[in-house]
């Protein structure tokens, strides 16, 4: 046993930096939501399985954008058999170690959602946290390409069951082969090389389209002096990826309406877009023509389906960051505006989004195993609905406040059992437990923490078989000036006497009476 | 950029040890069970709040019951800028910190309570995990037993909402004051072998009584040779705290039915209770005079609130192996038998306990912050729902397959469309997403996961219109040898022709009559 010295030094209360404490709002708000959530995989017939927070670092792989900051972007330690675990990063990694771990038992395809933290180890900025909740659905052991049109549809359906309605968001769908056949037409073949393509590419939102130039050739310079490295890509590549002759971003798509071997003229179709290449010198790159006659079923399933570009679109300008995605892959985005830190006001953007992975799971079991499936970011899209005022409007009631008068063993007995006999009713009630000796301090509690009513009983309603019931709505402003019990007991602000033995009916009749007030 | 190898070995795919995933069974019943705690717990008045899984490593204190392990019991890593962050290995740290942290702006008393996983860097063994899920309620700045009690009635209270008979648990309560007293009275003073006694005793339940007594003298090797230093007691001092003369655990408690001051002589209350030493002796020890007071004043508030030693007793076993809790302390066992893994019957035991922990927010604060409150191991009270078949006796149906005949994208389509109206009437219902083209595949999967019903639709029923519904219970045990499309389209086993525009109603009055049936 060690000596142990009291230490005299007074500690902090801080938590690191990127982490955050929810509140009792919070908490509530994403409840609600995620029951919403839950009700719509469950009709799409998923079932919940989850995994720990760890996995040994080898079965998370390195698939993060921000792989190059130290750490790899995830927190990392090592077991006492030395080997390395780390923190899930994301839900996907660890379903796919999950699946190849029990193959033999699953019965594929596999439809599952969980609900989790996950954890990056990146610097942390305003909104920007270490630590977040991500909510997730995925089919394991499905090969073609229904299956992402349902993720779609299903993102779709959260949207809106959710509350959103159709207009304030889109499903945006695109294909990773569309991109690597653009890079392999233009010469990025290195995969170091292609993954920074990729991961500037999805930056465009943040850092607009001089960032993503930057970071596509020599690299980035952020405002705080950090730099990333960039893709090292020549003038004509960048060019051929950007539009460079004009100042905003080029519009411009391709037309899925027909077949592939048909494909018409890039028209104009959807803002926001930054690709200016030629679509139809591409379909010769077999690896891009597959990509869009991908889309281009998905595209004819969700019409068939009834789910038209209001809901979800074709949209070439969508990446996803993370490394493991291999075909079709899909965006939830919010279109209203709000204000940002900065004081600007921008679409409230991406609130989740995932797509095809079907390397994952083969590098357990080396064998294909394809599946696709998606992430919703639960705090960004709890922010975004009380945005729109769709989430929290049930207030929940605070208890009901038992005060203590006397502070003996018998009296403070009595006391707990009013408090039971009111919870035993169905209604929130809590004695109050703090040093009651200040009768002020229990009514200024009451009503900081909001309670409805107030039950009061000294010595001379006891022996008199009262209470005193005090409707705080009512009596909220003028009991602030009262400090002792003596005072209180001559004034009696907005309250009245009833009969112990009518303690809950009473308190029944006035909850209700100011719920319908 | 650096260069990227692929790596053609393959990985074993496996959970590092000590964490486990879970399943959709285990995951719906711990969402009832949190449910129907959460109702308690708010009807008692308390709201929540949640802290993040990280904190600083000084924050979280070293208060683990196996503090001298490699790391002392807990995850710990050191951030970029050199500080260290442990994940928390309980809901009660977290909350000191986050009740010094927002001091200012938090109304005392304080009732909050929390669900979260917390981390344990122990050796892991059977039912012995790293990562487990804890809910915890606590009331902060609340100097009076009363709290205690109140704490120790909503345990029995959320026992008896699980469904657990009164008479299948029992809360038990004790004080550290006690103990602490006792200590003092044999001289035992150093804070390493206080907390050395504290935890030996502690692990009566797991050791025995030899298993306790090596802990408070020299040492315990365990069955795997790993040796835990003891507390270092000598023979008259290890003699005063256990019945040495006999081979079972001595039977003695105090009398609280009196005063402190007229205590009467011990006398056989409860088994379970090791202590073997004279009450009346103690009584001239100021902590242990205190400690029996404080339990004498909660006993006679439960009593006055209805709660008898049906529910509640005070039991001088009952430790806590947390080093911080300094008066009350209090535990939720449950008391039927179960086999344990070594085949024996034996009680189920503890489920969950806490206490006070007075001295916790003062480390940050330097003023006193008096608090208590308990924490419920949520997997471990599961298991004993389970056992006693409270929990998951409600089946979740399985959603309805929509068999895939045709896979060109047309036939997609109209399938996904099929599943989108049931869906839309609030069906449970998901298109066969794997390789169609074997259809006994299909139906080998409906079976597996349990479908209640399969909707067909090849070719020729599409051109009249018309759609084949199988009962899959009815029909299950006839499809298991059919292998072809060709082969099922021939023989249709339990099933039913309908019309393409009756769909939604058929089903849902199959589902009624298999619910019924």
């Amino acid at each position: 046993m060690s000596d142990k010295k009291k230490k005299p030094s007074k500690l902090k209360a801080r938590l690191p930096r990127g982490f955050a404490d929810r509140s009792a709002a919070d908490i509530r708000a994403t409840d609600e939501m995620v029951a919403k959530i839950r009700t719509v995989f469950e009709r799409y017939g998923f079932d919940p399985v989850e995994t720990p927070a760890f996995e040994y670092t080898d079965a998370l792989g390195k698939f993060l954008p921000d792989q190059d900051r130290p750490n790899e972007g995830v927190f990392s330690l090592q077991d006492d058999d030395e080997q390395w675990m780390s923190l899930r990063y994301d839900l996907t990694a660890p379903l796919a170690r999950h699946v190849a771990q029990n193959i033999n038992e699953i019965a594929l395809p596999y439809r599952t959602y969980r609900q989790g933290w996950v954890f990056r180890n990146e610097k942390p900025g305003p909104g920007r946290f270490r630590q977040f909740m991500q909510f997730d659905a995925d089919t394991v052991g499905a090969p073609g390409v229904q299956a992402d049109a349902e993720m779609a549809m299903m993102m779709a359906d959260t949207m809106e069951a959710l509350g959103i309605a159709r207009g304030d968001y889109v499903i945006r769908v695109n294909n990773r082969k569309v991109l690597d056949g653009v890079m392999e037409a233009i010469g990025v073949t290195d995969e170091g090389q292609k993954l920074a393509v990729l991961r500037a590419i999805d930056k465009l939102d943040r850092l607009g389209i001089d960032g993503v130039r930057e970071l596509l050739g020599a690299g980035r310079r952020d405002e705080s002096g950090d730099f990333t490295p960039g893709a090292g890509l020549d003038e004509e590549q960048i060019k051929a990826l950007v539009g460079l002759s004009k100042s905003t971003v080029s519009i411009k798509s391709y037309d899925l309406s027909t077949k592939p071997g048909q494909q018409a003229a890039a028209t104009t179709l959807m803002p926001n877009t930054m690709f200016d290449f030629d679509v139809n010198a591409l379909l010769e790159n077999e690896v891009f023509a597959l990509g869009i006659e991908e889309l281009s079923e998905i595209r004819r399933i969700l019409f068939a389906a009834g789910y038209g570009p209001d809901r979800i679109r074709i949209d070439p300008s969508v990446v996803r960051g993370l490394e493991y995605y291999t075909g079709p892959v899909y965006e939830a985005e919010l279109l209203f505006d709000v204000v940002n830190e900065k004081g600007e006001t921008v679409q409230f953007g991406s609130v989740g989004g995932g797509g095809r992975y079907d390397g994952l799971v083969k590098r357990f079991t080396g064998q294909d195993v394809p599946a696709t499936g998606f992430s919703i970011g639960v705090s960004r899209l709890m922010t975004a609905l009380k945005n729109l005022g769709q989430l929290g409007t049930e207030e929940v009631v605070a208890p009901v406040l038992v005060t203590v008068m006397d502070g003996d063993t018998e009296a403070l007995g009595r006391y707990q059992k009013m408090t039971q006999a009111l919870r035993e009713a169905g209604i929130r009630a809590e004695m109050y437990q703090g040093n009651f000796k200040k009768f002020g301090n229990q009514l200024r509690y009451a009503d900081r923490r909001g309670c409805p009513i107030a039950i009061i009983q000294g010595s001379d309603e006891r022996a008199a078989g009262k209470i005193q019931i005090k409707d705080m709505i009512e009596g909220r402003k003028e009991a602030a000036a009262i400090e002792s019990n003596e005072e209180y007991r001559a004034a009696r602000p907005g309250q009245f006497e009833i009969d112990e033995a009518d303690l809950v009916a009473e308190v029944q009749k006035l909850l209700a009476a100011q719920r319908d007030g």
